[in-house]
């Protein structure tokens, strides 16, 4: 499936920097109180590097009816890389719509530059200017209205530019979906109707990454499934302008990244893989490091070695597509 | 949107070879009954040069409840640059299911070697090495089974292989999908579940050109879109592997390649663009010649100039995408 010459013979990057494993950076997660002194427009989970240093931010988007610390895990992993992991709480037990959810991940990225500064640990800095986007599930479509900048679009038609050409936002470097989702049938899709059924369509230049589960389709008992056909990781690539990646976790399910508890928990209405799921967050995880070390850091030579030879991910990722 | 080089300048071919033009060959169109002493499979629309010598071989699959004799001015359109197109009658005014239609596309395929050269016009051969399989619609759909092979494919499993690898059916060296339609959503496909909703999945190696309608998957009235999204061109193309090509008809409608007649009847419930049906006639059939040219002819020429400059072609085109 690989785009790439397959002699170009790559390999993972060795020692303590192996993506798929815990990288060399100790974390701390942290909470942070709309109440704080910051003024974070949301509460926000955040997961740094304790190390002195300066380090490229990720805005995660937690998915429908999830919290943004089941994520715990899966961001630590991507974190202990070298990345300051910012996951907005959109809502507590009643959801808000996708627009509001996309204006209120619009006014953390504005946050960012002022407030994340002073609630980070000591020596700890971050590089606004490399940041990087992404989102699961129902906040993977969050994260791509996002980068559209676009709030609502209706009948293919903009309608009101939310965040695109703002000044006052800092420019995202890399995109990446995690099993996105954009409604519940392509007839079926809550604004922004994102999705437009034409390939390539996406009117954003930012380099994407879509990781998708195999078994995300399927439903499971009486629950329809979580990722259906139509509007799930296969049309989200297919919109995706290149450069766009794509990997399929063909043995898993759309909650499998989830921390152990609550990925269990659902396994009773969303089809869970029988692998281990600690192997599926080190594999999200590390497609997430790859990108980002590609994107923002311009090292390409894990994702290569990922496009080359999938089998070098601890779990099955097939197809491997990189455009 | 074009992959190729922007520099590689290239222009269509000339003169009477204007493929967006009627080509040089004067053609002659012939009904050939089950009754005929070559005994075909089912009732063929044959179209045809009249020019004495050798010519590839085009099987065309028609629309649900269109006949085959309404696309006549595309298919002489695409005959007169030098091929012979078979299009077979599926049913009367009881449509069959596809795969139905799939066998009877397969058994007229195996017909060609034997009966089509006893209704073809004086010293006018075919070529059967050089044979390339196309559908509109529905159509579309059974052409994509017919090349992939397979009678029906439920819940992912391939159950019952009924043409691949079948030692006594010719190749087909190109596959082209006009405006083809997988089901009425991706909840409700019929069989065969060709549609895997995975990037490049299609099991097969043949070049791929997927023509696709803009208005395709707008209603009309109370009559529902005839290629919806989630099941329409955009998917073909997602599923194809490489070498493939996409072309978007952006302001035309699905049934707007058809014979002037029964495209306007059509119109009332199918949304149609308001541009000249003859025009769009010319870009399909342009497109199609140029891509045979391009994989049966071992001519480029066309199709990279088209895929260089969309603008080319007597409609607009876009996106053009050729991976």
């Amino acid at each position: 499936m690989a785009t790439l010459p397959v002699e170009v013979k790559t390999t993972l990057s060795e020692s303590s920097d192996i993506v798929f494993e815990t990288g060399k950076y100790e974390v701390c997660t942290t909470t942070v109180r709309t109440s704080h002194s910051s003024k974070p427009p949301t509460r926000l989970f955040i997961v740094a590097p304790l190390t002195e240093g300066t380090y490229d931010v990720l805005l995660f988007c937690h998915g429908f009816m999830l919290a943004n610390t089941w994520y715990t895990n899966l961001l630590r992993h991507i974190a202990s890389h070298g990345y300051i992991v910012v996951a907005p709480k959109f809502y507590g037990c009643i959801p808000i719509s996708i627009p509001a959810e996309v204006k209120k991940a619009a006014q953390v990225t504005k946050w960012l530059s002022t407030g994340l500064p002073l609630v980070l640990p000591d020596k700890v800095n971050l590089d606004i200017s490399n940041l990087a986007l992404s989102g699961h599930s129902r906040g993977g479509k969050t994260a791509f209205a996002l980068a559209l900048g676009e709030l609502d679009k209706k009948s293919h038609k903009k309608k009101k530019p939310l965040v695109r050409d703002n000044p006052n936002l800092p420019k995202f470097k890399a995109l990446i979906g995690i099993d996105p989702v954009g409604g519940s049938a392509p007839s079926c899709r809550p604004p922004p109707r994102i999705l437009e059924y034409i390939p390539r369509c996406f009117n954003m230049s930012v380099p994407i990454a879509v990781i998708g589960t195999g078994y995300g389709n399927q439903s499971l008992c009486i629950c329809p499934p979580f990722a259906p056909d139509g509007v799930n990781h296969s049309e989200f690539f297919n919109e995706s302008k290149p450069p766009a990646c794509y990997f399929l976790t063909k043995d898993y399910g759309h909650c499998d990244m989830l921390d152990d508890g609550i990925a269990n928990c659902l396994s009773f209405i969303s089809k869970s893989g029988k692998g281990s799921k600690d192997l599926m967050r080190k594999s999200v995880g590390g497609i997430v490091v790859a990108f980002l070390r590609t994107y923002l850091g311009g090292d390409q030579k894990d994702l290569d070695a990922i496009v080359n030879d999938p089998s070098v991910a601890p779990i099955i990722l097939d197809p491997v597509i990189y455009v």
